[in-house]
């Protein structure tokens, strides 16, 4: 693989066709933001939720701020027009459609290069952040080449056994995936340390990271908990400090990948996907912050594809009422791991809520916890989705959010870019044209 | 009325915060197309269903080509974050919130004067070109100012009363309507022609329709018949006839509307929403053939609000296929009026589908048959909608399309413009910002 990818990087010749007419002098950093599952009603959601109902007019946000346009997400012809998150990946990150499942691979199955491996091969510095495992499917198809995204302990041997330049292709990794990395038959984040790598895998040691050395940070077995049960800002966090990384004598390329936005659509869970998008809100204005400061960056997010058919709106009702989550303190999964281990009183279940359920919504959930307390073989997972789901559907018939589906849908993305080259990624355009526009960037300001 | 609107009109200031930047000589014409209920997920369909599935690429549309930015439809606080059609054409029509069902008027029930009024004060020639009744609520929303979109008659009423500079509001208007012009106590056709309109109630008779002189046509009792069951091309046919009526000696402001885009929204109907989205595709080539031989002109698409809650991808599968619909010949709802009166052999039923149903299709179609005839109490326009019903879910279930409502939801809607002025367009906005913007491009390039 590692033959085969070098000989990739001296032969993958990038179109040229999406030059900038920018003739500008030094070379720029690209942030490149994925929110995962992001379709078009989450950044219309996020603004209702964040409006302040006080006022009289509705507040934008940073996503209203700075759209510039949308992005097709369909992938490889074979594969039909609903994508999956690998095959978006692999657009985004190498400017090539490819099937379902595929990471950093073509329909035939053959490694492509993408744009942070370009970048290294430049000699850029370059970093990944992310809320999941950090060999979930969207980093994996910027850092890794596999048949199948499946192959998640084959993926994080690749981060550690590829190189580009002698030298592992990231200088920053950060976000969840202990299982993965530190496993019985091999412990990579002991080889990555080995190979002059610092590590932590606590938030508050981020800080203990120091410029000049390569440096991963894990804080999760597998993907973070939930925005909404975790620290506040935990994606705007490791962003931050990444951000301190990079920044320094040479220019970066960095994957900031909000991944679980795509975890709440799978779950229909709108309170989750809420608090994603306010951890995401908080990363754009850190890297809104940086670009102010550092007028030779561009930043552009786009989302891989929407997720869950999620809609603002239901059932013949012209209304969606976001208001009470803004009081929830935990996620319907968490209150739900309560509610599957024992039995509470009615003040007890309002306090895990955090606003107070009707006798109905009580009843609904007293005569769950009895249905699935009533069944012995239950499995105690089920236990807790059974649960979680009456939760969920409380929450959906108080905010009047609809749903379609568990999986993805094929409607348009947003795009949103600012800083030096944000216009580049201005209208309509496919995501593979994002990579192709990347690839554009680099080679046009590294020369 | 008429007094007040005068008033308003010689006092409303409108901003200049959106002045454009272009220094140029001579009025321009405006044309702004309202594709009703037309939410993103609505312009992603019609590419995937107008692709060529022999191609190895996804084809483009002209509403890709041609696409700047979003827009929010959010009424006036007092209505919620889900707006109807008359709020939203309001704000597009006036650049005021208004709440859900108001017509031309604001919060108060006073009226606004809108983009078309104005344009009219100025001399310039006016038109409105649509699919539903010419007094429905988004044409009404430029013509008339009305508490309630209820009010079919009064609004009807007002497009013959109310007078700028001692003319009716418009040169040419087209679309269905019989019911509410040719009424028992009065004939708004016969007092259109004795103020100099020339009318037609057939397309046919659209080419006898001279320039230099006002035109009515109207050519249905309420809205005009389905694209999917109507002559190929009804709203590009009636645009093109009313551009040549316009493109005179003055510059013009034009309202179209593919009114029932959003019809076949709150119906569910894929088929039917497809076939309109493809007469709205063949409207905007003809606006783009008309902007290239007249630069002057500037187009904008959008929509008022998204509708149905529709997704492509449903219940955990990731697919969409749109095929089918290419074969369909007639819509579900004229399909189901057929059914809903005799029982037709397996082959007569096909032939109307004109694609090959599955035993188990025909026998849910036969069944429900069955159900409906034998309830004699059962109105005949009930039993045409349960089988109409029938017919919509094995279209959804072969397509993967998914609902969540009846009616409309939040989401950011897409604004599509080219022309002189497109880029002023550009980004998300407010559906406000947009009549605003108009109301600018008017002032500037009239002065």
């Amino acid at each position: 693989m590692r033959k085969l990818l070098t000989t990739l990087c001296l032969s993958v010749s990038i179109s040229s066709a999406y030059a900038t007419t920018n003739q500008d002098i030094g070379a720029d950093n690209i942030i490149m933001v994925v929110a995962d599952g992001m379709g078009p009603t989450y950044t219309t959601a996020y603004r209702y939720f964040q409006d302040n109902p006080e006022t009289n007019k509705v507040e934008t946000t940073i996503f209203d701020k700075y759209l510039v346009g949308t992005s097709s997400t369909y992938p490889a012809k074979m594969s039909g027009y609903v994508t999956d998150s690998a095959a978006s990946a692999t657009a985004l990150s190498t400017g090539v459609k490819s099937y379902n499942g595929a990471i950093g691979v073509d329909v035939n199955k053959k490694p492509l290069l993408t744009v942070l491996e370009h970048a290294k091969t430049l000699n850029m510095k370059t970093g990944v952040v992310v809320t999941s495992q950090v060999n979930h499917a969207t980093p994996a198809s910027y850092l890794a080449h596999n048949e199948s995204r499946k192959n998640y302990d084959a993926i994080a041997n690749s981060y550690v056994d590829e190189k580009i330049n002698n030298n592992v292709k990231f200088d920053v990794l950060l976000g969840g995936g202990w299982k993965y990395f530190i496993r019985e038959d091999r412990n990579l984040v002991e080889e990555l340390q080995q190979q002059g790598f610092q590590y932590v895998d606590k938030y508050d040691d981020l800080a203990n990271l120091r410029v000049g050395k390569p440096a991963l940070g894990l804080f999760a077995d597998v993907g973070l908990p939930w925005a909404l049960d975790d620290e506040k800002g935990r994606l705007a966090n490791m962003t931050s400090h990444a951000l301190r990384l990079l920044d320094n004598d040479k220019p970066f390329f960095m994957l900031v990948e909000a991944s679980q936005v795509d975890w709440a659509g799978h779950s229909n869970d709108i309170a989750a996907a809420l608090l994603e998008m306010a951890d995401l809100d908080a990363t754009m204005q850190v890297l809104e912050q940086f670009v102010a400061k550092n007028p030779n960056t561009t930043v552009i997010l786009t989302a891989d594809h929407s997720t869950g058919g999620v809609t603002l709106g239901v059932n013949g009702d012209y209304l969606w009422k976001p208001e009470i989550i803004h009081r929830m303190k935990h996620s319907p999964n968490f209150i739900a791991k309560q509610l599957s281990e024992e039995k509470l009183s009615k003040a007890k279940v309002n306090e895990l809520f955090n606003f107070e359920l009707t006798e109905e919504e009580i009843k609904a959930i007293f005569s769950k916890q009895d249905e699935v307390f009533a069944d012995s073989e239950l499995a105690s997972w089920k236990k807790v989705r059974a649960i979680e789901k009456e939760i969920k559907e409380i929450i959906d018939v108080r905010t009047y959010t609809g749903w379609t589906t568990s999986g993805h849908t094929a409607v348009d993305v947003p795009v949103i870019a600012f800083g030096k080259h944000a216009a580049v990624f201005a209208g309509n355009q496919d995501n593979t044209d994002i990579a192709k526009k990347i690839f554009n960037l680099i080679d046009s300001t590294q020369q």
